[in-house]
């Protein structure tokens, strides 16, 4: 390496002493205890209620994206790029937005996405979102960086479905580890998070200078949480990701493998042919690359790409029934929220997740009727009609 | 029914309970008394002025949307998609707007949409606004449900052709008696609403808590409307509809029969078969479907389908002259107007509604003039310019 | 006429009463007396400062436009539809802005639209401005509507070529006396306004109650102006106006005349048809027909329709000299300004426009240095760039 | 030149001495002494702090732009017309930024752009700059308008490459001499501005009555710079540039010659034709043209026009690490900034213009991860997005 390039390589080596000293000042950290039913008008209300009650780190954590929010902010808005022409004289009432998945039946097409940290929201953590998305009769998504044991957050969610999100360890042995644990709990699925192989330019986290509060166990291996900022434990993890990690998962497993973090065709087909068994269209909540295109955006490409070969999983920006219908009219076969139930988490505990599950059902069903859909898969066959203007 | 899809149903058992003690909260209802003519400006100004005088569960009500409200901004904003450009040396003065449909003859192609509930506004009601419509030459749609008796209706716009529209009940023997008394008061065309086989997403109506603080005496047999929500109401009316309905509605009474809620070919193509005898081009005034196209977007493509074979009334966004002048160069034989002449109903009662009336058509004068056309049938026949930008 | 016929007819009989009335409250009108050179940034400050100077009702019959003022908007945005790619190495400095039109050399390109009652702006009025014209080189459009007799004006504005814009009586033999009296006086063309043959809807002049103040002595045989609001005004005049108009102007006077208010390709052929001596592309500065084109956005497709046969003048939306190097290099070979000559008159008197000529002057002779262009010829034959975007 | 003639010509020949008496008026300039690392977000932060540090006619100078400022507003939003799309799996850590140029090794294509006047940022003024840039393995534009003298920059920034920005005086000898200096100090290329032959209409410094309150040591032959507006600066150098220019440095310096400003194929090509060097591609921070197309928006073609024959420089409105990324993507080979680094210099010195430059490599690191790309050729290989929406 010549000194042109060194000065290139960005260091952090002593960030994990300066990331302790800015923990001790900000401990202990009081997050919410409620459990209740929410009484929900929309989500956009439910983030503002819900940053009065998360502490200001914790809610800048959660909410928050990269760089200048533009990829952030158009995730929303790009769900106005394709219209839902209403339908009428359909013969329908009370549409059934059942589904299923790897032999799984699924109340709704909505699932819960992988969200680090729940220990953020609410002091229940990841174990009361998992029960109410068990109640909800959906599909919960474990992040590797929960803040609860496996165990805990898997019984407490029994009785529907549970996938891990998996942040590789550098070491294969740890990650054997994880997923022996994992499979031991059940899972059904195992999703490798790919567009995360650095921290994206996340400047509120900085602003904050937030640092983890709470401790991950289920990654304890190689990686404590506690007073580490977001770019250390992206750090710790394995970054350096490449189709052999797939199949490494997959054979080592058994489980259907979700590449999440797909923007492309070309990256569904990579993911493919390594033996993914899953593609999951996101662009992390806008929370990595700023100046890429909104998730929604990327979706239909990814989708006939994958050619229904496996499953489809949509994330990002989904905020209201309509996001979820036109996600699966636009090829997704399940849609997963994140931030909402989050804030459902920090309002309402567990109680106020399954409100938050609710409600989308309920938005879901008013948008199904009036587009003239009774099932999920009459909402895949609908023909969106594309927006030139916005 | 499995465990999992019973849990997708969302019920409303208790809704009613709820309703009625919402309802005991805000009663009594003191809707203005106005009654004079109004010296209008822009019908922009009237919903300011309105909602100043419109209690404000009323108000919540009529004014607003669903959702986000992008559709029904949408509404507005997408006349400027198309361009009316100006024509010099056409050798005209004072353009006649008169037109006719199925035999009447009509002062101007701007006639009254249905609108729930005119008591909310004004006291004096539908009678009021039934009787500024007649004196305007125009055409009064009674809603399903208004708040005064039909044959009071009917005989405040004695003189002018009045339609009626049809929320139908779920029994059919009501659904004759309904039709029985509209046709002894001489309606000349029923119009079935399609697009609200369930409410849509209004939150400002949650924000509100509104119900109903007025008696719906025309479908007083299936609902009595007091007390209960826009939800409840729907609910309570038939909401599986399919062209059977046209079928049972156009036999039964002889009358043409409007589907309004049509915004796509495949419909407008559907109704037709089931033998309507009008396509009424809406999105319900941005009301029912948030995420969906502009009304007027979808107002051409609807026409060319329909082919003259039966008249197109358009309503939804419409505000200004230049709007309606746009709607029938697009292929619209008749435009609806609905919140600015309940605004004016609320501020000046039948003369206020009056004087809506008057505005527009002074208004739509002016740009004939500057358009070049003398009649509507020229109107119909000029050419839009597309906006490709906005 | 039926009953219904005669409804739709919108009369304004007894407008004149109470317009005197309304004159007599707002009398004596104070216009400023400044007399001075201006030190000038932009056009948009000159705005900004002349409000403070020009009573409200003159000042909102200056500034404003029709409807909701979505048309006027555009004419200045518009100008973004097309850029200006800078030009390097092209040997080029002090560029030369003369041209000349019907043998007559001028400064530049930059002439004096059309402006009704510059009374309202400076008591100095017409004759301040006529000679600014002709000191910057330039044309002065005197308007039918001008508050100073012909004579005056143009024997202040001596020097330097002048036309005359006509709004016709309903009277030919009138028509014929004031042809003569502007001929006596020199003039070298006739701008027949063609897009005014009602008030546009303006809501400014509404609010304000607005009547002209002072009155109008060129038409002073048929209507007197004081008292009277811009709809009387326009009243008074010729409303239907044909091919034969021009026709009859052109040979009456043996002079050029203009064509004003063209924006499609079909009426550029008619005026041509009817022996118009120029094209006059405009759409009266977003005073007449609201939710119509821009004027430049018509300019390109007017002038490839006129190929040259005859010149063609542009204005609305020019408050820079970007905009007057685009509107030339779209086909344009004089381009008047308004409102920004009116409000230097206000804030300056004669000086005052001179000023603001200058300034115009200033910012062409920049823009065409660095679009590497030496006269108004190489503006003419610069491609602009289109931008799909804005 | 007759009278008409004479009248358009825009004189200043009292300029100098109203400049001279508002610089009397403004002396002492007091700008920062800042010598400390920054603690960066992001640069739009740094403007606002810069704005607190640096005197308000230095300020309107450094950051300010032409016209309306749309052009200047278009340089950042037009990184939004192409987006990059994020890639998975691609077996990537620590991408590597190196690059060269000439046969010079960088440690990153993020350049020094010329900016005049460093000296009203920080009184340590260029030399500070210079240090930095050399600390950051990359490239010094010294400009002629510099604060202070080429040796007392050049050996500040010893050990890494210089190149030298030329305004060229009128005088031929003058312009020798400025070469002989300049390549006695040992540039490596020379950077011929050549979209600034006229001052661009830069409103803030009309404003402030901006003059240069610090003298120009390299260009002191033609120019003192004390107390001279921009316009009297550009003024004083030579405007009628030509290919001959380009061909009269080449060849008596010996070195690359950057033409800088173009945005079209057509320029590109004049450029090679005279022997060009290079082609730096900008609208001079949008300083110069407003009305004419982002600098982003034009470099693709430029690029394809350049074919690689020599290398492309990109600069105006780089603001992010993915600006940087995208340029590199659409065809530039370095990428220059300006005021960030000037931010930096007024907030910190030498130490601040050192953040901003490990700040924009620390971004492009991210990015590159994210996007899949492993070095600068990487990048070049990428294929953008086309956002046809904004």
């Amino acid at each position: 390496m010549t000194e042109v390039e060194k000065d290139v390589q960005i260091t952090h080596s002593s960030d994990n002493i300066k990331e302790e000293s800015a923990y001790a000042n900000q401990v202990p950290y009081k997050a919410s205890e409620a459990e209740k039913p929410l009484d929900i008008i929309n989500v956009f209300d439910l983030e503002l209620e819900a940053e009065k009650v998360i502490p200001k780190g914790g809610y800048g954590y959660i909410s928050s994206g990269a760089g200048d929010l533009w990829t952030i902010k158009q995730n929303i808005d790009s769900f106005n790029h394709k219209l839902i022409v209403p339908r009428v004289l359909k013969n329908i009432e009370h549409p059934n937005q059942h589904t299923s998945i790897f032999g799984c039946d699924l109340a709704t097409p909505i699932i819960m996405a992988p969200v680090a940290a729940h220990g953020l929201a609410n002091a229940a953590a990841e174990p009361a979102t998992a029960k109410a998305v068990a109640e909800s009769g959906s599909i919960m998504t474990i992040s590797s960086y929960a803040n609860k044991p496996f165990k805990e957050i898997s019984e407490a969610g029994a009785g529907a479905p549970q996938w891990f999100q998996f942040y590789m360890s550098k070491d294969d042995g740890i990650n054997r580890d994880i997923l022996d644990e994992t499979k031991a709990n059940g899972v059904k699925a195992i999703v490798l998070t790919a567009d995360a192989t650095v921290g994206g330019n996340r400047e509120a986290d900085k602003r904050n200078g937030f640092v983890f509060p709470l401790g991950m166990p289920i990654v304890q291996a190689y990686q404590s949480g506690v007073g580490h900022s977001m770019d250390s434990v992206y750090g710790s993890s394995k970054q350096v990701l490449s189709p052999k990690d797939v199949e490494f998962i997959a054979s080592y497993s058994g489980l259907p493998v979700f590449v999440k973090g797909v923007q492309s065709a070309e990256d569904a087909l990579i993911s493919l042919a390594s033996g993914a068994g899953g593609i999951w269209v996101t662009n992390h909540g806008g929370r990595q690359l700023d100046g890429g295109p909104a998730a929604f955006d990327s979706l239909q490409s990814v989708a006939e790409a994958v050619d229904k070969k496996v499953p489809v999983v949509f994330d990002s920006g989904v905020r209201r029934g309509q996001h979820v219908f036109k996600a699966l009219a636009s090829g997704a076969d399940l849609v997963a929220i994140g931030r909402p139930a989050i804030y459902g988490l920090a309002l309402g505990g567990s109680q106020g997740v399954k409100s938050v599950f609710d409600h989308f059902k309920h938005e879901l069903e008013i948008v199904m009727q009036l587009a003239g859909t009774k099932t999920v898969e009459d909402i895949k066959n609908t023909v969106l009609l594309d927006n030139p203007r916005s």
